[in-house]
């Protein structure tokens, strides 16, 4: 069920249908618009008493939501989600691209800098890098754990990028929340339903990864999970399906892209390292991506590949990140989107200028 | 790393081993066998020293294992793993073919004792019910919580069937240890690697079932995390892959039971409500199952199907369970196994008898 | 467009309703059943004549069609479609479960004597053999041609075994047509519409095996291509569809053969060898395709499979063969069915019997 | 086995080689190089007389070929493959992004002539249009045969658009020959080995598409199958593989590019109509497609998609098709490829001006 207000409905009017529809035992979840605001209902098995929010002040009409997925819906919203990262100029939805590099794990305080360092020059606004990996055996490397965190936080300190890394539970998510700007949750976690809740209680955006046979209706309602509890900061991750093939380690489903951008409002960002395990493939495919209308690219970058403790063999070598951005920013002219060049904090600019320790320790963590 | 102890060592041999690689770092993981103990040795990211303990007293040999999994393994541990329940004759493994049978969700007291009866009169030994439901919709019946896992407790005493109950998170994980027999990780968590470790450190034993798009090794990994953490009661499930096919809900891979058979010796049961999603091919996908060699049979039953909460178009009515346990019965025959009718607790058999009320009670919750 | 005659309608009546079927425009399809005839209509594109062919004498109700499928559907025919093989006892459909064995490719004279005894000895009442090979590979052996054919036709008379063998083309199906009992249609020709066109003009019965990634209804609808031409002796073959598993070559769909028969009034046999590609699988997968219902195996048989030209790794040795047709049989009896052992021509049995060049050239070649 | 000429060697040392794998009894297939001809060897079981050949004036060196594909590996022809149509500017292969669009089938002289007009005019080079369509059902249009190649040649001549069309089997691939200037062969027929020997027999250039299923390797030994026959000209296509996917028709594989440009210097062309199934996905695609790197796209187009009588959901209006041309032009420039406007013969270009009947009589079948 959702509530469509009227356009000049006022902020005391959208006030009393929330606290109608908490009155008749539902939840609440007002989307405001260019336009209106739409108050999606969530928590009734049936029908709520339609005809009496109807009438109230301020409604403009009561709609029935047939599809499965609510809040993540166009119904409910029309306008593009953009998340916003408080005091810096990064996004994530709208025109510009986000761009979100990063070792597959950090491995220690040297790498991270070193290739935060690199990204950050590239024009990266975010780092990625993971401090709890979630790896098929046992007896992998599992991440370093809060001390990864930490040097993230250093990271961030010094280069103004971002911070995006995975949680795997609720312990780890904690600590996500405490260091890092934006939760991951990985394509195995996808159908995690007590971890997405977790992360809709979360005041940090959340980066929602497909998951390896799931759905677009799947990855949609993983979203209404987080949404449902109230964090309506989610992005959405294409990072690549499993089939038959063998050339690539998944087959990156570019399709989901535009189908995506018609059913919700939520931004929808590639992974071409994952999406395709090959280092020669994630240029190509970068590029397709932002040719089909991405809003975010998320990079394995690497100062060493072949040294890395998880997944060298798709990570790009610094020079090849810098050539992708740049093929990257061209094609984003032609789909009248625009990549922004380094992160902006109070005015300064970062990356794509060379940054000194000194003046990197000016950027405080604005959060 | 393996060390095999000879036929004949002594108890205090095996333990001297066992210190020994507490001592260098690691984690021994003995497995005694009816020839000879096997030690499993996790932990170690390279080399042991490996010529140290070859020279110990009552060891055979040492060899490194190769493959990334190791406890799972036959290597390690040749004769089949056959998970009892105390108190009763109930296995899973060995020659004996499992059968859980149940509903999908526990709706009331009046459902659980209505199917349960039913189904312990058609020989079953386990009921199947889900407490905690992982459901794609977050506004979907999630399932009735610890007061479902009460209920299941009281069938256990009604009728002696031993609980196998799903698990969705570490809190819900606490509830089933308290209430029920056998945890069960869904499909969707079998990469929650937070969980699995989590149920590798429980006393319960453990049905592990396949991811939709897992394949053989990724199942195996998945069990050695929950094996790597010390518990080793584990049998798999196949319940269904994901494949491009829409006669069916899920693609059944029957080809899996001899293939884990052959490397592993956990057992494998075999889900055909999951794995069909249509209750007309439960039956004979059943009767495939033991044809093709499965340790168990894990199947929906419902009194009133079409009135269920969840999966209600791929449960079997009552009648229908006892066509498939008298099928499947003179199937196993022909396979060289058994279905053993009903449970047996201090000497008393439940199930293909007629019970009452008064009958049910005598049988305490022996764990 | 569907007529249903009266129970006790004529012969000549039908044969009315047909001609007037024809000077509409269209293609009367008679299908006699136990209770009565009814006869599909193919060719209109929209609307016949509905009205003047529902008041013709005999006529019992004239239905629309809605599936896109008609003369495979079971609303055509409702009784199970038996195909026989005059002379002989040997049928594929019905009670009984055709067995179709012998090896990949026929490699000489003297390797399919010496397979073909051995299965014929087991009881098989067809011999499989390819004369003309689909291969990935240009490079690979492609089969004897005309002269595998002339030797299976040879085996024929010596074992009287009916003879199934694959037609690659209009030239290929020409010739298959002249020496054997049955016409292939492998995988990757299920949608060669023009050579299930040519097959429907032929007098010998087909085998069409399921394409690798064909829903069930595009397996139905290659039958219609085979069955709107005339020829409706067309027997279905799942055989393995290709998905992301990598533990066997292809993955056995055996839910497709409850789900075919639901559907269709066509037999539906199972491919276990190409359905797993080992060897060690195939044993099981055949009981488990006997207990779901099958209503033929068609298996692969070497008697040196490690030197076979062709698909030696998922080739049966021949005294497994014997123990698959042991199992398979007892399996065949829970399901109430039957697996014929050996052929009968005139009252002489063939197969489990001990057979010399002198007894074997008794048999002619009864077509 | 390959034979490495050196950079001078002469045509007649080529030729002498050529003469002496003949009489060697196997198969050469020289292939001129930019600074060598290498000349590939099939037909060979096992080992050729490789010293014998090494010794040859004019041989630098005699290759193993360990791929299962030889003549489509880059092993054996380094430079890209440049497929050319005589008489035109039209190509497939090199720096040109060659364009391929027209209706899915060719329903009538006017339909035919409305969209060619269009798509000329919007700069595409070829025209596409099926006269022998493969359908799912038999009941289903199967294209106007010979008299849609017919149509199809008068569209050459009016507009000097090049014509794509699909054969289905020997005897249209006949006619296709006759009337056409580029044997499609469908997905369905990927394995047709039969159909690919006979198109490697033509002298028209060959549009192999991807089957539903096949992986890369199979894909190029599909290539292969038309290659060992003698012709050299061939073009990949990349068409959308089955997945269990449901928001698009197909998943498209935009990953098959680069992979495929690594292993062999066969062109490939990506089609995002059947790829996607989605009228609204195929713009994004084809931009997705050049910016992967593709040699080429095939679209549908059609003058009014709701009335065509097959694939009208993917058929782009006239003019989507435009903004597609611009679009993917300019993506096109920034991975330094080009899409030529319109097709030159006799230095007059086509398309891209304004064409009136007469001016469009002018063009002859430059064949």
């Amino acid at each position: 069920m959702l509530v469509v207000m009227k356009p000049h409905a006022t902020v005391d009017e959208v006030q009393a249908v929330c606290d109608r529809i908490e009155r008749l035992g539902y939840r609440p979840h007002p989307m405001p618009g260019a336009q209106r605001t739409a108050i999606g209902i969530t928590g009734n098995q049936g029908a709520v008493e339609q005809d009496a929010l109807a009438e109230m002040s301020g409604v403009a009409e009561v709609i029935k939501v047939s599809k499965p997925y609510k809040l993540v819906s166009r119904d409910v919203k029309e306008e593009d989600t953009v998340i916003r990262f408080p005091g810096t100029n990064a996004t994530i939805g709208g025109r510009n691209i986000a761009v979100i590099a990063g070792p597959c794990s950090i491995e220690s305080r040297k790498q991270a800098f070193a290739v935060a360092e690199k990204v950050a020059k590239a024009g990266a606004q975010f780092l990625r890098g993971g401090a709890y990996k979630p790896r098929t055996s046992p007896y992998a490397f599992q991440g370093m754990g809060e001390e990864g965190l930490r040097i993230m936080a250093e990271v961030r300190e010094r280069f103004g990028l971002r911070i995006v890394t995975e949680a795997l539970d609720n312990e780890s998510l904690d600590l996500v929340e405490k260091y890092a700007d934006m939760i991951q949750i990985g394509a195995r976690n996808m159908q995690n339903y007590s971890l997405l809740k977790r992360a809709g209680r979360s005041k940090l955006p959340v980066l929602l990864k497909r998951g390896l046979s799931a759905t677009l209706e799947e990855l949609l309602m993983a979203a209404e999970y987080v949404m449902s509890e109230g964090n309506y900061q989610v992005a959405l991750c294409e990072r690549g399906i499993r089939t038959f093939t063998d050339h690539t380690r998944n087959t990156l489903d570019l399709s989901i892209v535009p189908a995506v951008q018609r059913l919700s409002h939520l931004p929808i960002v590639v992974d071409p390292s994952h999406g395709t395990g090959k280092r020669d493939k994630v240029l190509p495919l970068a590029r397709a991506a932002v040719a089909v209308g991405c809003d975010g690219l998320i990079v394995e970058v690497h100062p060493a590949p072949d040294q890395a403790l998880s997944d060298g063999a798709q990570s790009l070598y610094p020079e090849q990140f810098v050539q992708l951005m740049e093929e990257c920013s061209r094609i984003a002219e032609v789909v009248h989107r625009r990549i922004p060049r380094g992160i902006e904090m109070s005015g300064i600019e970062v990356g794509g200028i060379e940054l000194t320790a000194h003046e990197g320790a000016a950027f405080p963590a604005a959060r």
